[in-house]
């Protein structure tokens, strides 16, 4: 029932280290292993725990592998990047045991005459699939999701219970859509006469590359004229906000409860830490990385790391911070008037020495 | 099949300059637009650019006509509000191409026996009706939708895909109610008997007037023992959370992940930027216009614009300038002690003259 | 049809100080009483109101019971916590009107044929129970409920309308999980390679004591191998997003839109403000308390009140102070240039002297 070392090195790649015959299992922390699992050392930190793991077999990188193999007696994979290994290593010991959904439409799904449905795709109970909607080949619909009209769900995509997947939107291939996010919506526009809000329709889509993963709950409106767009690759964790008309660039992630207004336009392979926010229209070259809880309020248009969130302390002494923060400018008036009295100060010292 | 210019002003209002039969088929930016549009100009900033647009017709200002006819060989259209005609005249174009959902119940809907449902409303797919709930003329309910127990839905109200409308709670009429939205759970009430939570019964309602819009995956909680109240043309975006009892007045509106806890009683015509909080049992008058990730932690008693957030900045030097933040009392000190010595020094100065 | 304050003080306790056979039908805030109404004086500042309540009793502290007594012509009861005394009351009134759930499933359901669904529980319409599933005795799973394969719900827990609870995640007894919430996605774990993002598989669940509330929209990540864990008591308000691996402690409780990154560990009877969030891998112990809207970028290690947020302004004065705050430490540099000419100046003067 195991999988052998020398069968997953064969296919994951990597230097086997030690008997290809042992047979493991499944994948777990040095902590958790026990003598059916293989393990790995992702953070040379972690070398001396890694010595006392129980693992059968340890994932390291060349640079540890000295170090471990002098110290452990199970078998070693040498690799350039073990934790990468470990997830590949983990996909793989789980793709052993997921059930895969049965192509076909269940009874209980409302699937429009006319909207295409590959034959090898799964639709769960209660779906509704309306007119002209597409959905590719090996897409998993879960129980509950709703495909808009003409609305396009990739290959090998997967949305689980509940979505919300709204007309005339596209997603690509391989991609993942959790539960109870809504992708479509209107955006938030209108036009205020006289202090009442007109309604400005919102025509654009939401169009969405290969490989993008969806957090729950995570909400994506359509454009307004234009459509909003995510590239290939972004992830996107549960609770995000990302208004009408913003672009995001490839293999940008950005964790739970970011939030994103109207237009922004984000580059490729920057990371938002949780709970960070961007106004609208605003642009962020590739590469940016923004600190949780951060309000990005201006554009930022060089590569690096950026923070803006006021330090947590006992409650006390931020109360006396907090008073302070709000006179600075007093403060500053003070120190100014400090600098003038000591500068007569000192000229007049000079003047009487 | 396009709108002759003539047709549109007969039908929106403001002057037309130029051919009334000329005809248009959309509405689009001033860039983006071709031969068969219209674009408009809500910005002075942007004359130049619109000199450029290839649209057929603009949509100006009084203010800018004599100097965009001056080099602008299309027609114009002067009103007083461009951006309100453009958002009027994009509903007219919208209106020539939506498909209109057809009034009656979907076979797949569960609807209670005793349920008041209009001949004219439309009832989507796998939609559920609780007894003794009403649905006014016109009213859309799309697909997958949950409507409680003697709840009301008004007139031409449009609840989209998988809304949540629970028990009593009501809404006006042309509402909009987005995806995933959630009306009426229980408000967040416990009693706190040594350290353990006793639940309250939220036995409230929540009462929402005319023309408001409800933003995807927000959620309004009913009120405790009174109803948490949302008045008429009040604006809400995606992911915002208001607390039970909170009233929000007429024609307020707020961006994406607001939170608003409860009790907060909140005045007409208030704007809040995205993100930003309201702590409990605070009052907020009308024309308060609060900036994203702001947190309001007193009553605001006068309008105008506030904020509070802490600025972006390189990490290297947030890090830096939120150490001096947290030891801010100390500077503070060191200030009032250069101020003590200095008044010293000065004294003697005097005297030594 | 009435409540005899006799029958009341039986069943709840406390202490009756009037007529045994007076009926009441109903618990109101102090304002709103009726005379067919109790009330409650959970707060002694607010002896002056209660003494003007048309109450038929009053629930007081054994502390307010003579100031009360001397000038309150209505019936007491005297018990140790007003508040709590008060919820209880509340509980049980809303018990007498409450619709009781019929124990059965709806013909619209789709149940697997080998989940086990006790026979006192209901099942809504269109709910989606997969394989293998449990649903305990008195449970209530209300209508578009999603119940993943494997999954147990416990005795007398209810899942409002539109819940998501994914495969072999774990909710004890006397729960509640309000609309929109979803449970067991996968949490957000991805190793980088090379600026691409591999997917790491998630195989923890999540496992959820008794008598836990979880609110409107909230989403709770299953582990990444290990569980997700949510211990009995806690408290849960709307849209939270709770990452894996995060074990939160038994009595805690959090307020609307609180984000809680992956792995942290929150100890027993805390509480978190609106909006409060928690960086990944901290440990927050017993009974601390995090003010709104406040970031916790460190693990805290003593019990008491911690607060962080940017205090609100006028704009304008908001601008000001943001800038210093930006330069802090060029003003720190000003005041210790000023601290070392000034000792200069000191000796200077000594010396002169």
């Amino acid at each position: 029932m195991g999988t052998r070392l020398g069968q997953l090195v064969e296919r994951l790649g990597g230097q086997l280290m030690g008997d290809a015959n042992l047979e493991v299992d499944g994948i777990a922390p040095l902590a958790d292993a026990s003598a059916s699992h293989i393990s790995f050392l992702s953070n040379s930190k972690l070398r001396a725990q890694a010595l006392q793991s129980q693992a059968a077999a340890l994932i390291v990188s060349a640079a540890d592998q000295a170090f471990i193999s002098a110290g452990f007696s199970g078998a070693l994979i040498v690799t350039n990047n073990p934790y990468v290994y470990f997830a590949r290593a983990a996909q793989y010991f789980e793709s052993l045991t997921a059930l895969v959904p049965q192509p076909g439409v269940h009874a209980s799904a409302v699937v429009a005459e006319d909207a295409q449905v590959a034959a090898s795709a799964h639709i769960g109970a209660r779906v509704v699939i309306e007119s002209g909607a597409v959905i590719g080949e090996n897409a998993v619909i879960d129980a509950g999701c709703y495909i808009g009209r003409e609305a396009v769900i990739g290959a090998e995509t997967h949305l689980f219970a509940n979505v919300t997947f709204h007309a005339q939107c596209v997603i690509g291939q391989r991609g993942i859509i959790h539960s109870g996010a809504v992708i479509g919506t209107d955006g938030f526009g209108f036009a205020n006469e006289g202090g009442v809000y007109i309604k400005i329709p919102q025509t654009g889509r939401v169009v969405i590359g290969d490989d993008v993963d969806i957090g729950a709950n995570t909400t994506i409106d359509r454009g307004a004229l234009a459509d909003t767009i995510i590239e290939d690759g972004v992830k996107l964790d549960n609770q995000i906000q990302i208004g009408h008309n913003c672009h995001i660039g490839a293999h940008t992630a950005m964790a739970g409860c970011v939030g994103v207004a109207g237009s922004a336009k984000i580059g490729k392979y920057c990371t938002f830490g949780g709970a960070a926010m961007v106004l609208g229209h605003l642009t962020i070259v590739d590469k940016v990385h923004v600190g949780s809880g951060s309000m990005v309020s201006r554009s930022i248009l060089e590569p690096g790391q950026y923070t803006g969130f006021y330090p947590l302390a006992k409650n006390s002494e931020w109360e006396k911070s907090a008073v302070i923060v709000r006179n600075l400018s007093t403060m500053r008036d003070k120190i100014r008037a400090l600098e003038k009295t000591i500068k007569t100060l000192t000229n007049q010292d000079e003047k009487t020495l």
